[in-house]
């Protein structure tokens, strides 16, 4: 790692700006923490002042980056961010997965990341192509969140299916068979919650992949939005567990 | 209405930029459409020409407007944008009513409209201060949902509660007593979900309104994001009447 570049999908590191998305970097992925950047403005800011004491603490090295923090995020006040690592996420084959099949927007991948650690999901797969997972923006509206998750990349659905071959697959779709409330009665071992595009959904061969899940609602939209859909979709599998 | 301005909340009209939310304009609320813009781009739009092909029809004045298009819509490729006149929402006392207090993010409140109109909650109470229900960004993010719900504003809740003095009311709070199963079984009649503000929340009194609920998540995030909570939230309390 030479000068700090813009972030870039090919480089090998990332950041995590804000405070609280750098403090959750180093708190639950120290090993991948490579630098703090910190604004000049960030001494006047107690919580970046903490976040400094904890970086030093743990032997990573922080530094003053008025120019690579502009670069980095278009915000305007960033006080600080984490350089990381990237790195692949490692699954729990016992436990739920969620798949998201081509997401294309960063909010809603930020949001949906935030949610499915929210639900104690902590497997997450995206399948290719899609939104870069470590882009600055994801892990900004995510908070973070990726950094207690696993996060995996399939470049394909059969790829993902090929490794996992024995799991309940609940695909979310406008046309599915399955009413939500109904879909979670069937679950009867380790599966996936499966999410499709914002604009296009899932191809109309997960119809017949598992029990394809609706959510019911109103003709009056076209379908909620995905991280919503999502959202209504992890508390509803997860609730079984907590009732 | 003489030249048209870029939007300010102090204007008595305002614009739902796209096609899909133009369309909703003129459908759910054509008597409130003054002028429908297009861009020179759009004669080779479909949807525009259609679109365009309606108003005619109920006798909306159509204009070719390029440069009110680019101020109005920061996004490329916005093939049109009706022009409407802003109006309060009439409400049903019988039917649930959900109540943002204080929301400030106009996403937000744009996916909460269009998923309040996706679970037929069509009576939506906003207490200022609050993000401007009519700026283009939240008709945008809503895809016109607002046009056929009942928006109202309230300078306070105080306001709303003396206008809807008998409603069982259900405060959404992290410090909520009650988990949002029990508190779906709780319901007795006309019902209002609250919702509090991205950062704050609700102030801590709403604890001693109703039924304050909690959507159980765990410690590893501070809250869930505002929409997302707000999407369970109406998800859960509408589902009983579909079971």
């Amino acid at each position: 790692m030479a000068r700090l570049e813009s972030y870039d999908k090919s480089l090998d590191y990332s950041y995590a700006p804000g405070i609280f998305p750098a403090t959750e970097c180093l708190k639950n992925a120290p090993e991948r923490c490579l630098r703090l950047l910190l604004s000049s403005a960030s001494e006047k800011s107690e919580g970046a002042q903490h976040l400094r004491a904890q970086a030093e603490a743990l032997g990573v090295r922080t530094e003053i980056a008025d120019r690579a923090l502009d670069r980095i995020s278009k915000k305007e006040n960033c006080f600080a961010a984490m350089v990381y690592r990237k790195a692949e996420g490692v699954f729990d084959a016992d436990s739920p997965h969620i798949v998201l099949h081509h997401p294309s927007d960063s909010g809603n991948m930020g949001t949906i990341l935030r949610t499915a650690l929210g639900f104690g999901l902590r497997n997450v797969a995206v399948i290719r192509p899609a939104v870069d997972s470590d882009d600055p923006r994801v892990t900004r509206a995510s908070m973070g969140a990726a950094f207690s998750l696993g996060v995996r990349h399939f470049d394909s659905f059969k790829a993902y299916r090929e490794e996992f071959p024995d799991r309940q697959l609940f695909p979310f779709m406008l046309t599915g068979a399955v009413p939500l409330q109904e879909a979670v009665a069937r679950v009867a071992g380790p599966f996936s919650l499966i999410f499709g595009n914002e604009a296009s959904g899932l191809p109309d061969a997960f119809a017949e992949m598992g029990v394809s899940t609706l959510i019911p609602h109103s003709g009056k939209i076209d379908s909620l939005n995905l991280a919503i859909a999502a959202g209504i979709g992890m508390y509803a599998f997860t609730q079984k567990d907590r009732a």
